[in-house]
């Protein structure tokens, strides 16, 4: 009378989001037993320690064994090692996904270590905070939350619509992509943002101290909104601009000449061209509150 | 047996600031009567009705009359006409302050209309959230938050005091300073972070419909972030980046580099520099929720 979606799930990385979702997982019943794959001696400890998973081992054969699923949630730099670790003892059958924010470079990386009768799928879960690590995960992590899926040609239907299955019963809404087309999206609502955010906390950064100080003290004014972002994984982050790179430089480039724009417009006095464009703006955020991703 | 600071208290136009401070100062008994000076008849009869003041007129003689401080509250580019309207209606011994986000402009523009005998003191709450509009106040809007005075040379202590004792009545943290300086640390924390928001969010709507409905669906991957500060009001915006032109200008520039030297990482592969700088960020985090302003 089991419900369990998976007998065993691996988790490659047991990070923000494999944390998230080992307790959702739990919550929610969808497996017999949890494993993480991990590199990190003191994050193997901790997993096991809090009860993330029921096991964590460095040894990849031990940890994919008899998996129905594995979800690969390391930095995108990462996944060709990972690619090179589990693929010779992957069995046919396993679903193999990630959870990486750029899909193209995780298709390259990771594919070609797929041995045939493996069931790669791709992912990206629209979910995260700022925070890393093994203790940072939740189960509620991808409530209401979208959820996107970048299979490839040739998908096996039953793979695909058992690995959906697991993302709604965590209560993610489902979208299916083009890998190309993810890449573009996200470079635009997440690789920019994230890269603007950097950037402006990185200016303050430089400040000398006392203005330093006095940055932090009134943040409250705007700066602070930039400060959550900025503060995420700088390793996850580095591996997002390597490794979508065009993408990212075509919208960085977009940008500045919006920047320039209104750099003018400030520079000659030019009222309407900032009330013009302040004015549309809001636009976006109603849309975005209607949407219910506020 | 009254704890009133002020008998009356005039606010001048009663949009998100002027309106939780009034909630605040009912909620703390620090006025016997307060009443706005407005020039939209909704605002007005909008204020009346939700009781957040007990008058609301658009007769400047009528609303400073017997006032013993004078709260200007409307968008920096309005303080000239505001200063020309109220002037010769002040009272030697009111105290005039305002909430305007930049402060040498209003130095300059609210100033000369001061008569001798009234105590002229800027202020800038470091507080307010993206709502506008009397609805929008509320009387915990300045709990915990700084709010910066920039006394002028030769202000009376008695009165700099009451000003001061008020703001720290209604929650806030009080710093002096001086406003060419408030008007620099304030590009940086507020001004920069507020362009670049409107920045990229106009970027995103300048997307074609397809693509710009994806934004608003995926924005939690880190978009939305930047949209609450780009839904802010266009028109006090567009007078604060009109009037606080020079800082606003140099503190672009340097962004703009900052950007290109990470464009730059990112076109060359320079996996380091975007490791060490996405590093350095997080640093600043942590001292804001040191500082409790996150």
């Amino acid at each position: 009378m089991s419900s369990f979606l998976f007998d065993k799930i691996c988790f490659v990385g047991i990070g923000h989001i494999c944390s998230s979702l080992a307790w959702a997982a739990r919550k929610h019943g969808l497996a017999r037993r949890l494993v993480a794959l991990e590199i990190s001696e003191s994050a193997r400890r901790t997993a096991v320690e809090i009860g993330v998973v029921d096991e964590a081992t460095a040894d990849a054969a031990q940890a994919v064994k008899g998996a129905g699923l594995v979800v690969c949630g390391v930095p995108v730099g990462a996944m060709e090692d990972v690619g090179r670790a589990i693929g010779p003892h992957l069995e046919a059958g396993t679903i193999v996904t990630d959870t990486g924010s750029v899909k193209l470079a995780v298709v390259r990386d990771l594919g070609p270590h797929m041995p045939d009768g493996v069931h790669f799928i791709p992912g990206h879960p629209i979910a995260g905070t700022e925070h890393s690590g093994p203790t940072s995960g939740f189960a509620e992590l991808f409530e209401g939350r979208w959820h996107i899926l970048t299979p490839l040609p040739g998908t096996d239907d039953a793979a695909l619509e058992k690995l959906s299955e697991l993302w709604r019963r965590v209560g993610a809404q489902l979208e299916i992509m083009d890998p190309h087309h993810h890449d573009k999206v996200l470079a635009i609502t997440s690789h920019l943002p994230h890269l603007i955010a950097y950037t402006i906390v990185g200016t303050a950064s430089d400040l000398e101290g006392h203005m330093q100080q006095e940055v932090i003290k009134f943040s409250a004014s705007g700066f602070r909104d930039f400060t959550r972002i900025a503060a995420s994984d700088p390793i996850m982050w580095r591996d997002v601009f390597l490794n979508n790179r065009e993408a990212v430089l075509e919208v960085i480039q977009r940008f500045t000449e919006d920047l320039t724009a209104l750099q003018r417009a400030i520079r000659w006095g030019e009222g309407e061209v900032l009330q013009k464009r302040f004015t549309e703006t809001r636009a976006i955020r109603r849309a975005i509150i209607d949407a219910k991703q506020a």
